[in-house]
């Protein structure tokens, strides 16, 4: 009755929320500490939330559609045309009218081994095949093997790398790049681009724009602090941004998310204070880890990931969650791991002393 | 490259933002008066507006997936059961969800010959062709000899319906959905169902959930005055929302659209008002039409249709814009007539002023 490849999907399960952790456990939502969904620590700019509440009352009116002011602020600030800019409902939409235009039951996509899950779920929503390569980092060996073997629609890299927080050479990227052919699609998913610091390693949207076939991704979602309101872009060359223009609906950001877009874009500044304060609370998460004799991957983004030896990834995050801490549990990725998102210094604070306990 | 039927897509434009006649017109943004896009013109709710306000600084979280507040509170509203729901980002959403577990390049949908643009334009963007029956008013023998001719995988009863403004009979309603196969879902979109007073118009969500193949829609954009936020909802039989979910992108909502249209849940007071203020304004757009000797097409929503005999509605449309008036002209639904969403008393004069002039 349904399309066959959709009925065979599971339905996925986002992150547990502050709400859930309230009601199930009865701990005070100002007692729980969320560490679990790379969100801003430092909330969003003071800017953005005035501005927010300032036009509050325009909850009734339709966002500008074309979103002319948003598309010239990131146009301005990316040294590009605002003709090669798609926006999005997070850079999750774009991947889904990427999947959208260039997916089908008889095509695949290539991913690294552990990388950000909504690839394959959109991959399978539109009935295509998933191929990964045998390391979770990018690796441009690989890549060019399983994109020779395989032949695959979309060739994802997504740099810095998540779950993980491993990031990928410029170099590499574009070695990869040049071995996928032509009629092949690859994106560049970005979201944590703002927390790279190390010159080799960071990538730029005008890069890309010369290749027919390549798209960046960047957010709002994470340096920016604005998670919950979900805006993310997409800049390639136009005439792929015309081809995602056919799947985008209309009104595809809240009024509010554009408007918050709009004024994230105006202060820089607090971009930078994340990434400050992220730098300096991420020498710790090291720190705790070298003083515990715990493995971690070295991380370009704004968590970190631990993996254990002896005790088990599942039984740590619930026993975390149950004192109102909620972290990400990376077994369902196959890995005895946990992924911490990088806090304020008391919420740190609190994170080490409890998982202390557990080691 | 692509995906062939995608390429034939046209991609959609929406109607024009007060933005646009603000930097085209050169008019200031208070003198604007948007009647295009039928909003509410009382705004949203003073609650709704306060939370908000209150809530700004959590645009940085991500919202409560699972939805778990929302869906208690329209559980509550229908009487229907938390399982039977599925929240949208607008309920355009919903109808890309349907679309997607339902259609492809074999299959066809069936609506009335002009209603909701984005029945044809999801269609489309899933390689479906649009079957359409002769009458815009949903004729019970069309739709009849439509299904059996045709066998659409999809029936859209859009009811009242956009752009026209009618509605469809209860019974008539059901009629059709017994003339459809169960293997074919109907759709019946009730976007502006909390405007129609008169009973054997009303249609409640808990009517339609002993049918396996039949799902309510329903949205905060109108009536509630969120269009701005984007929330819109979806009730049937909880094995079809099942389906649904296999295809939801998590975090489809807004952390304060989330919020808003749970607070708009808790002040039915603002509907009452605002289905008030349109009863009261509707009656004079009655009588200008009357006094005129215009068409019009006796409307159950927060909008009149116009129906021109001798003038043009693009021109009609045109002129009023350069005096900072936003109408929708139906041109390209094949109409000529324009479509004018019921404003404050206020706004309402100066369009009865300006379009006097043009007849």
């Amino acid at each position: 009755m349904y399309n066959k490849y959709i009925e065979k999907i599971k339905t996925y399960e986002a992150g547990k929320p502050i709400e859930l952790v309230v009601r199930e456990y009865g701990i005070e939502p100002k007692d729980v500490v969320k560490l679990a969904s790379n969100e801003n620590p430092l909330g969003c700019s003071t800017k953005v939330a005035e501005a927010i509440a300032k036009n509050a009352n325009r909850a009734s009116i339709y966002p500008d559609d074309s979103m002319y002011e948003l598309k010239k602020a990131l146009s301005k600030r990316f040294g590009v045309d605002r003709n090669d800019i798609i926006i999005g409902a997070g850079s999750d939409q774009i991947l889904e009218f990427i999947s959208h235009v260039k997916l089908n039951q008889n095509s695949s996509i290539l991913t690294s081994n552990i990388t950000f899950a909504m690839y394959e779920i959109y991959a399978k929503q539109f009935g295509a095949k998933v191929i990964k390569t045998p390391s979770y980092k990018h690796i441009v060996n690989e890549f060019k093997e399983a994109i020779k073997e395989h032949n695959p629609d979309i060739v994802y890299i997504c740099t810095p790398n998540n779950p993980t927080g491993d990031a990928t050479k410029r170099d590499d990227v574009f070695e990869i790049i040049k071995a996928t052919p032509k009629e092949s699609l690859v994106v560049v998913d970005c979201a944590y681009m703002e927390y790279v610091e190390d010159e080799e390693y960071k990538l730029e949207p005008k890069d890309f724009i010369s290749f027919s076939n390549v798209i960046y991704l960047g957010t709002f979602s994470k340096a920016y602090g604005l998670g919950g309101m979900r805006v993310g872009y997409g800049i390639a060359n136009r005439d792929l941004i015309k081809i995602l223009y056919k799947v985008r609906p209309p009104f595809n950001i809240t009024t509010l998310s554009l408007l918050s877009a709009i004024e994230a874009c105006r202060d820089e500044e607090f971009v930078k204070k994340s990434v400050a304060l992220n730098r300096e609370q991420m020498q710790r998460y090291v720190e705790f880890a070298n003083k515990n004799n715990l493995e971690y991957i070295p991380s370009f983004t704004n968590f970190i990931t631990y993996i254990f030896k002896e005790q088990n990834s599942s039984t740590i995050a619930t026993n975390l969650m149950k004192k109102g801490i909620i972290i990400r549990d990376l077994a369902s990725y196959g890995l005895n791991a946990i992924r911490i998102t990088i806090g304020l210094s008391e919420q740190n604070d609190k994170l080490f002393k409890e998982l202390s306990k557990e080691l």
